[in-house]
């Protein structure tokens, strides 16, 4: 399984692989992929670039990416003080009321509570570029489509390219007037932000869109080297995965209190996503929870625009996570979470996705 | 493009056409596929009977098949005049203020009205079965899945195989387990009648769960040959084509007042579908018109049960098509319309699958 992209960015696969954890990401950098840590749980700057430092002795000095969360247009902004007061009561009390009925309690008294996900804020994205910028990463991907050109350049002048999520054709075809090197291709079927149109559809729209101008990376229902398989005949130059490295012995490393998701992950069939503004005010794919269930009712209010969603549901999540109940999980999700059997190193899902690549072309060498 | 299903069924490739089109479904046999002709239009089983005569005498002796509209439940039944007493007010009266604010006229006094579509009708919908099997038919496919048990026998006592289409996996398992021969995979991105599920993900679930027990057909996003490739990567025995043939020269022979409809399609993007209950009573993909977003307003009542959804809405739509308007189109599509440039013979279509398979098949070569 190889494409020009691997000789780009030297890499051994051309699979590409998005987690929050730093013990999934040089995993599966070191399996022979393009680990891509997403950024945006970092509200410190220094923890993040601790966390880098750990990559660079953890990768055997193979590529890295970094993924960060960056609106091409910047949005409301401010400390996390100004901006909780544009929060309604109404959604506060919406918040309240469904925790107290789900049977979530309050947390402990001497818990630290964790900050609302300043990640989304366009101050804490930049920083996160700065830090990343210092250390050999290979790829900054940006999970809002482009960055700014200005961060753009700043990415080039380092010799780092710049990839950009897009679920609409007319979107990377602005991604790639405006600088960006690779696009990635993000179904309907995708965890996390994803727009209506399916893998089978886009791909192809993206990739003729964009013609021999950039790159394209497949994102949304891949779990298998079938689907990998699938995104190359479509046109892709590689595939990026997400999801499916939840499920995976290393993302305990590094979230050790994760156990409930992954039991949810690997009792969900491929039915067990929602794709909802309530994660954070744009239309995201999560796995379906009672949580997600009860914003779904008729008396639940319209989620709030990016950040203040994000802000509104942070601390509730906390509380959800301290119950280790599987019905109560917070997390986004792609439609591949159904194919999920158990929980596994990063070394075996990637040898895996390779040879079932090679037995797919063998298989299709049969239909000629 | 050549797999175990060609020679099942004795066609050159396993490129299946639905359609409502009799020179349509023609034209596939006859370059090669399997054409299969939708019957739900055929309120009267003579007419059906009359255009099966012409299908045998205008396929060359290769194979064709059909595709009926039979619930495993049997629905409320009765007489169009019994059902339509079921029809509430409010919904009748939504129908006609939505048609006057679309300036859509009354049809002339001396037009003969249509009738709402029985096909939807079990009765109906068996006495298609029996009328397609005096006809040399070499499949009998059921768009809302298993047919009852003695309709597949009666299919098998003649030698004729039934297809099933299926959204889910347990769907796919609960079908073969009901005698069904072959599954039609059909994926969100599908029109008409469909699922949540996107392609990608739902292609090889399906696949796995019914193993050696039935080929599979991939239906929903299929429009070239990349995408037929993606579809036997991801281990179809075939594809299942419906939106795609609707912009071809044939289409006109049978309904030659359908050049709004084409015009409608050929400017559509992928994002131009929606996934609504209001053509039938359950969930199916049609493209997006001014009729499709009065029923997405806060105002619109729900849709209502089959079949009675489409006897309210059927004598609506003879009133949009009668305006010639683009805007107006009443038609289930599925995402691939995006693809749809410009309206072409149906043996222009086929060829360019078959070689835009081999050529992907050979792109894929390089990777290795």
């Amino acid at each position: 399984m190889r494409t020009a992209l691997c000789d780009t960015l030297g890499i051994q696969y051309p699979i590409f692989g998005f987690t929050p954890s730093q013990h999934v990401a040089a995993a599966i950098s070191r399996a022979g992929g393009l680990g891509v840590l997403g950024c945006v749980r970092f509200n410190d700057p220094e923890e993040l670039d601790e966390v880098l430092d750990w990559m660079d002795a953890n990768t055997d000095g193979k590529p890295y990416g970094v993924d960060i969360v960056m609106p091409a247009k910047i949005p409301t902004e401010g400390t996390q003080v100004d901006l909780a007061k544009l929060i309604p009561d109404e959604h506060r009390a919406f918040v309240e009321r469904t925790l107290h009925e789900l049977g979530v309690p309050e947390l402990p008294e001497d818990t630290e509570e964790r900050a609302g996900v300043l990640g989304w804020l366009h101050s804490v994205a930049r920083s996160h570029v700065e830090v990343a910028l210092k250390h050999p990463i290979k790829l900054i991907a940006n999970a809002l489509g482009s960055p700014p050109k200005d961060v753009i350049d700043q990415a080039h002048a380092h010799g780092v390219p710049v990839a950009a999520l897009a679920g609409k054709a007319e979107h990377a075809v602005r991604h790639v007037d405006n600088g960006v090197d690779f696009v990635v291709a993000q179904g309907y079927e995708a965890g996390g932000h994803t727009g209506e149109i399916g893998s089978m559809v886009l791909l192809p729209e993206i990739v003729d869109a964009v013609g021999d101008r950039a790159p394209v990376l497949a994102a949304g229902g891949i779990g298998s080297g079938r689907q990998a398989a699938a995104a190359l005949a479509l046109g892709a130059s590689g595939v990026w995965m997400g999801s499916y490295w939840l499920a995976t012995e290393e993302y305990l490393n590094t979230m050790p209190a994760s156990a409930a998701m992954q039991t949810a992950l690997v009792r969900a069939s491929s039915s067990d996503t929602v794709r909802t503004r309530i994660y954070t005010g744009k239309p995201a794919r999560l796995l379906r929870t009672k949580w997600t269930e009860a914003w779904a009712k008729p008396d639940a209010p319209q989620p709030l625009p990016m950040p203040l969603q994000n802000l509104l549901v942070t601390p509730a999540h906390n509380r959800l996570h301290e119950t280790n109940d599987p019905d109560l999980v917070s997390m986004p999700a792609g439609q591949i979470i159904g194919r999920i059997k158990g929980i596994r190193p990063v070394a075996e899902i990637m040898a895996e996705l390779v040879e079932g690549y090679e037995q797919t072309l063998a298989r299709l060498d049969k239909t000629r």
